[in-house]
């Protein structure tokens, strides 16, 4: 341990010491930091970071318990090398999730809890079932208190929460306008005979209200909430987020601005003549949210995809869906040509190669910035699914193996997400036969035909079966839903095979996206990922009913080094050639003359 | 219209005059009478063909509404033509189910009943959702009387309750003793915190038990109910249906036998001193029996499927059923070669062939009576999916088209379900593309290998798949389970791939037996289908998971007059010669010379 980790625990001993003092203050027993913000976001800003603050644990899933005896840090799989480093000397305990003998947070808090003892948490970043199973485990009867934000006081530079400009997105962006859109969502109010409805998911309200912000890392968000009735909508920001140009684009809309913080009085004082009936999502909004909504509503539960039908695109969010899959192929099409082609790479490292895409991703037009952080995994590290390299295990790429490549773009219309796993070296003849396994069953699934009323649960078998054939998985669903120019994971739709009590499982409707990403991982030798993004399109309907299909978003080049023809159905060839061919004439008018050349190579027939 | 019609339809009509006479004197106003018997049995006696004695409609499904206006049957589209012919000149109106602009029988009745209308049925066979669902739709505030068998009166012929003799399964034939079967029911009975169980289907009594009987057509089982509690046992059957030998067997199991009809009284008093907590499947049992209980009883609602194991074989029944399977290919093979090698097959009809395949299965060892009734479907017969012939449609054979050919067995330890298509003469070239298509479904299916927690949900496309391709469906599930000498339908497990909130969705687990059957049917032109039975098994197990598949346990040949190999996937090819091989092998000792040359050419690689 070097002098600079000394002083870190060091501080983070002493923010231990005074959340206690707080902890005492407010007779609290055992508080709990999550990993959170009030819009059950993906990725959170800075001004949320309150878990990594208070423990050092940079990782972007945890919880941290605090008593006045103990300290503990739960996180999983992805974490365990990470957190152990960060939180040595810290007096953390770290709780390796899913290990055989290692209790979860809940199970650990039930052995430590008295009658009487009082569990704290900030309410606003968790959400109401959370509280409800917490509860229904205790063995003891236990007291809450959800009302208290004790890393706030703690945390005396804490940033503020990021406030950016709000703008509204035109509607040759958007396809459709806010009228139509809350049209649709006030006809949703009246089937349900209900009054109103709250949102906190932060890509939903932008969908609904068309508008765009950049509070939110690799999503262009704003942090707000919404309420709507059948006659008034109100959207709750930061007023300095709202320039005049939103502002008046608000009042066109007949949406009412008001401050972000006063969601709260606002929900408790709304309907104060007699309690009206308010959709919402009780998986979807805080504690805090749910408790103030309740004060004034009556509330009924309704996932959010059944009142904002954004994972069915529109015209508009199709075509420039298309247009921006294929400059993001072109950016990603450049970076395997250089990495395949460039005499030396014996400098460039996973960090490199992610900064080099990210170079050719600024040079398409429209792109704005990455969906997620790119996973650039070199030989062993791909084995590890959702492996992202820092400065200490950042590799350098050598000609041997595999890089597998995970990444996407967000464009003023579209959001793109695509994995190539690349060829750098030599192959033995197993990774050659996973590889050609995994290339299969992503055909496979991309060029079935279905009967309207398939989910992903009915297909997600037809890109798992070529490696359960093999006897081999991959440990994460097949596919997810794609976001326009929004989350790169959206829901509600899934390729995934598994039941799910709490996932839903929705029928595939023509105009969805999702995608379609089956893969191997090898722990300590290599991980192999091949994704496209899906676009679910009617085939033809006649007597028997509709068929669906899908149509190939996504056109960057199958690395053929790494295929085995010969394990191959001629089904499957002609799927590849049939793909490869398509890539080519897509991407030639883009690419220099030596990089038409080499893409010639790399999507011949097979 | 002849005299006997005449004649027939005036039996009819005076029937219903009677039936309203009843109606009249115990003031019900609609009195309904469904098809069924007091254990929701597929097949029934003639002790329960109340509907079909009081309608002249012979059809397996329907319901008959009599009031005194009206009186309407509805049947669904199997049967139209059948029921439109049976019925005319009855006064009974035929309702089509599902037809566009035919009103369902609850939505009919919605539109008829008046505030204290009375409708009346005999509790005893219908179930008690169906009353619920009733009562939930009707508009008006009615009054039920489900105490009334009206029928019974006017039926002065009425046949008696077949009472069989029943007889124990030696463990030779059952696998496993029922001290020990009991053992597991009680466990679940503790695990459940439960006092009591109660059965009333057949084959959960007969498997429970280790009994057979006679008493219903296509499946060895006894009229009885079944009370299990920690300490004892009950069997309620006619007692002149129990032997010495049975009466001995039941008393060593300490089994304590009751009359049939006391059930009822016996569930009402079993535990007067204070309620127990019954264990019961309320979508299994009738209406009066689930009042019965009620009245005595905490119930806990339980599919029987939970509490009865009997989906999954033993090693014994595995045993059996290898053995039996092959008996039956043997016959169904013998009858393939005679058909399709026979000089003159011009006096030959559907009837006949079931006649003459019923012929081949006598003379296999064990056999005792078809498990359902064979369809022997002609040409644009087999478009129908459950088309039995009868004396006015057999169709007489010609070389042309195909025959479609489902049928089973039961043998003194096993059932078998299989069908086959039978070239006869000449194909198109869709038809055989089609035959192809169902071939590579019903192969690719049966070949597949898959993780432990699938369930028929996530498999169905694989058989499915080619004929979507094609843009062609069956509208049947894929496959079904199938019972140990018990029933030839029996759950939980089944392929299908739509969602549905009355069916379970299983896991599939190693020792089911489930069809494995895709089919195409194009109405007033031909019908294919292709059915083979499975046994889920053990592939391997690694590091990745237990991965399953399946045994076939069907082996009779697949018509290559009818099978484009260049339609075929070099991997499907491969399926098909491996499956002939099989047979070939298999059969060849039991097969004549001929037979043994025919199956050589009729199992050749293609």
């Amino acid at each position: 341990m070097d002098q600079t980790d000394k002083m870190q625990n060091h501080i983070i001993r002493s923010r231990l010491d005074a959340l206690r003092i707080l902890m005492k203050q407010k007779q609290i027993d055992f508080y709990l930091v999550p990993t959170g913000d009030d819009h059950q976001s993906e990725y959170i800003g800075d001004h949320y970071k309150a878990r990594e603050y208070l423990s050092g644990f940079t990782g972007s899933a945890g919880t941290l318990l605090v008593s006045a005896e103990m300290a503990g840090l739960w996180t999983d799989g992805r974490y365990f090398i990470q957190a152990e480093k960060e939180l040595e000397g810290t007096s953390i305990e770290l709780f390796r999730m899913q290990e055989d003998g290692v209790p979860g947070l809940t199970e650990y808090l039930a052995g430590q809890v008295w009658d009487g003892a009082t569990i704290g948490f900030d309410g606003r970043v968790v959400s109401a079932a959370f509280q409800k199973g917490l509860l229904h485990a205790m063995p003891k009867i236990i007291q809450i208190c959800s009302d208290v934000d004790l890393a706030d006081q703690v945390w005396t530079d804490r940033p503020d929460r990021s406030a950016d400009q709000i703008y509204p997105l035109e509607k040759s962006l958007s396809g459709m306008d806010t009228a139509a859109k809350l049209g649709m969502l006030r006809k949703c109010i009246d089937e349900m005979t209900a009054d109103a409805v709250l949102l906190s998911t932060l890509d939903d309200i932008m969908w609904l209200y068309n508008l765009r912000g950049n509070d939110v890392l690799y999503t262009p968000v704003a942090l707000t909430f919404a309420y709507i009735t059948k006659e008034s909508a109100w959207l709750f920001a930061e007023k300095s987020a709202v320039p005049e140009e939103t502002n008046r684009y608000l009042t066109t809309n007949k949406i009412t601005l008001e401050s972000y913080d006063q969601i709260y009085e606002f929900l408790m004082k709304v309907h104060q003549e007699r309690k009206k009936k308010l959709l919402l999502d009780t998986a979807a909004v805080s504690l805090t949210l749910y408790e103030a909504a309740a004060a004034g509503h009556e509330i009924i539960d309704l996932p959010n995809y059944r009142l904002i039908p954004k994972a069915v695109k529109n015209q508009t969010e199709l075509e420039l869906c298309r247009n921006y899959h294929l400059a993001d192929a072109v950016a990603v099409t450049k970076l395997i040509c250089w990495l395949k082609t460039h005499p030396d790479i014996s400098e460039e490292t996973e960090l490199s190669v992610a900064d080099r895409l990210e170079g050719y991703r600024k040079q398409q037009k429209g792109y704005t910035e990455p969906s997620f952080e790119t996973i650039a995994a070199f030989g062993e590290h791909a084995a590890m699914i959702h492996f992202t390299a820092d400065t200490e295990t950042n590799a350098v790429l050598r000609r041997e193996g595999m890089l597998l490549l995970d990444s996407g773009g967000q464009y003023v219309g579209a959001t793109t997400d695509i994995t190539r796993t690349i060829v750098l070296g030599n192959l033995t003849d197993e990774q050659k036969q996973q590889y050609t396994a995994v290339a299969c069953g992503m055909l496979k699934l991309a060029n079935t035909e279905f009967l309207y009323g398939c989910t992903g649960r009915n297909l997600d078998i037809l890109a798992r079966e070529p490696l359960w054939k093999l006897g081999l998985d991959y440990r994460h669903g097949t596919g997810h839903g794609v976001g326009s120019f929004l989350s790169v994971h959206e829901g509600p739709q899934a390729f995934r095979w598994k039941m799910s009590e709490t996932q839903p499982e929705v029928v595939l409707e023509p105009g969805m996206i999702i995608t379609d990403e089956p893969g191997i991982y090898i722990e300590g030798s290599h991980g192999i990922r091949i994704e496209n993004e899906l676009l679910c399109i009617e085939k033809r309907a006649n007597e028997w009913g509709r068929f669906l299909g899908f149509e190939v978003l996504t056109h960057v080049p199958i690395d053929l080094d790494a295929i085995l023809p010969e394990q191959m159905s001629d089904e499957c060839k002609k799927m590849l050639n049939v793909y490869h061919t398509e890539v080519y004439e897509l991407l030639c008018p883009y690419l220099t003359d030596n990089e038409q050349k080499w893409l010639f190579t790399q999507t011949r027939e097979i």
